[in-house]
């Protein structure tokens, strides 16, 4: 178990290490920490030597100057000259709720970006000005549409936060296919098959390797099979796209750059890096706050409250399993794996900073 | 097969014979026949018999005097003063595309209306703009979240619709269950079981009897089970209800009131009527529209090109099926079944309007 203070300082002085500014720094280690404590592990320092390396071969950029290409009072489109997502993100962010501020809404488009962390600590920056927020990525294509054997789409996730009165905000984080990436691996290291609808191999067969995607297969679009809706996944996927990707100016589909260093950009790129799409609504744009405070808080009740089927405890409200999971590791600590220990040991002899 | 203009004439005259202006039952008339059109058969004339109703028992208004409760540069939440969501939708729209006009978006929440037809039809609206369209809708409680045994969402509808150059535009018009309502209602006809992951009974049990949801069931969330992320769909029908319901001031989950009028509202409602919500976007607050659409033709080429698993011809586009049906309905007509051709004969002697 290590400290979460502890985490966040030796991801804090990495960032620093290669280069970025003191806040540039802190925005990504807020956000890289973020999930680590919400118990998205895969998003958290897992991916520290990821974007290291990145940096390290010119793919990221450790001082972007981040403009405005386009805006109108409730819009803008942002380009994030090549910086980490995890810090062009809450400025894009930022830039929304003040748009929100003056116009009601705001909403934002960014190009030139890379990976930006969990969509989730995006959206709760909005929460924070009594705002509901929404975020979305474009990835580099890992999921086949409907009745295509291609990986044409990424796993483009959704988030939407809703502040809330008396209760803790709704928080919706979800990639758009049956099972995220980190459910795969999970798996993977415990040598168990995948459920049946989740992955495809290179033929369009539905397998259960869970290193069917790797040897060429494809993620499936939430809904797994047309009997039971994949088309609304793929097409969820379409719209976090052409909102990320194509209204931004980014690349998008089979054109979305990998994260990673070890895998290459494609030859014509059809944008600028990956593309993400922000949003931001001030409650009382729509009708009084505390009006709004007091039905989200029935609405969570009611839901909390409802009968659950024997052998479940309760039905659950958006974003409580991650809120319990950063309840527990801020008091308790982050357990990390050996591969990820090992990565940071790596990064920590490099630059010599403690871990 | 009866003629469209046909069709669409009759549905007028009904509108006007129950005491709607001639704006308002020409737009009525416009929603309900781009249903039959577009091949979402459960929400075109075989609805008209269930307005009449909703009318005759004052719980819809033939004359609304729809108003903005609340506004900013890019928002409002409009009243639809128990109005047929039909005239009510429409109206909304074009409140979020003048908004759009100004301020690059618009965003309106409406409370206090009824079912609104297909939700396709108020995008496609944005579309003839040159802007990107939202629309979604709660409805009354038909679909149990994940690990609850009751009813406590719609099968609230998402649509986004898309402008593309020298193509079609991208429609996406889907519940966020796993199977539609209408889907339901194909199998009981034919006497069919639905597939596993479509409905549960009373005590969470999921059943194969296409009556199941009458009979105390409740339809599953997109996903159908927790393995499969059912969770997600119960995230977008959450998403939809707070947005459409919670933000305007309508009714939310389980106390969205029935949009037919054999079932009654619920005794202590917790706001007005059933709840939309709209959203269009001016593409060229983001870029050049030119550059945008341009971008939209080679994603829509690029998905179409995509190779096919075996069995199957191609890879779709959001609203390929549903354009084809209105190509082929326009021009061959379009044919009704034989109890909702027994409905509108009835409507047909009521009103002497001949059919």
């Amino acid at each position: 178990m290590i400290n979460y203070k502890k985490l966040w300082q030796f991801a804090y002085d990495v960032f620093l290490a290669v280069g970025m500014t003191t806040e540039d720094a802190s925005l990504a280690a807020n956000v890289l920490l973020s999930a680590d404590l919400r118990g998205i592990d895969s998003h958290g320092v897992a991916r520290l030597k990821g974007y290291v390396r990145l940096m390290d071969e010119g793919r990221a950029n450790a001082r972007p100057q981040i403009t405005i290409d386009y805006q109108t009072p409730s819009t803008a489109t942002v380009n994030g000259d090549k910086g980490l997502g995890l810090v062009v993100g809450p400025k894009a962010m930022q830039i929304a709720i003040e748009k929100a501020e003056n116009a009601g809404t705001g909403w934002v488009a960014v190009n030139n970006s890379n990976h930006f962390g969990i969509a989730g600590y995006h959206t709760l920056l909005a929460v924070q000005h009594r705002m509901m927020g929404f975020a979305m990525t474009n990835a580099s294509p890992l999921v086949a549409p409907t009745w295509g054997k291609k990986r044409m789409l990424g796993t483009n996730p959704i988030s939407f936060a809703v502040p809330a009165g008396a209760n803790p905000p709704i928080v919706v984080d979800m990639a758009t296919t049956t099972a995220a990436n980190g459910k795969l691996e999970i798996l993977q290291r415990k040598q168990k098959d995948a459920p049946d609808g989740w992955i495809q191999d290179a033929d369009g067969k539905v397998i259960n390797d869970p290193f069917g995607v790797q040897k060429g297969g494809a993620l499936l679009p939430l809904g797994s099979d047309f009997d039971h809706g994949s088309h609304k996944g793929y097409c969820l996927g379409a719209m976090v796209d052409i909102l990320s990707g194509v209204l931004s100016g980014a690349n998008y589909g089979p054109w979305v750059p990998p994260f990673v260093s070890f895998l290459k950009p494609v030859d014509a790129p059809v944008g600028k890096g990956i593309g993400h799409f922000f949003g931001a609504m001030r409650v009382d744009a729509f009708r009084p706050s505390d009006e709004f405070l007091q039905h989200i808080d029935n609405w969570i009740t009611a839901f909390r409250a409802t009968t659950p089927v024997e052998g479940y405890e309760k039905v659950l409200i958006p974003g409580d399993p991650e809120r319990i999971s950063e309840e527990k590791r801020r008091a308790e600590g982050i357990s990390l794996l050996p591969p990820v220990l090992s990565d940071l040991n790596e990064l920590s002899v490099r630059f010599a900073i403690p871990l």
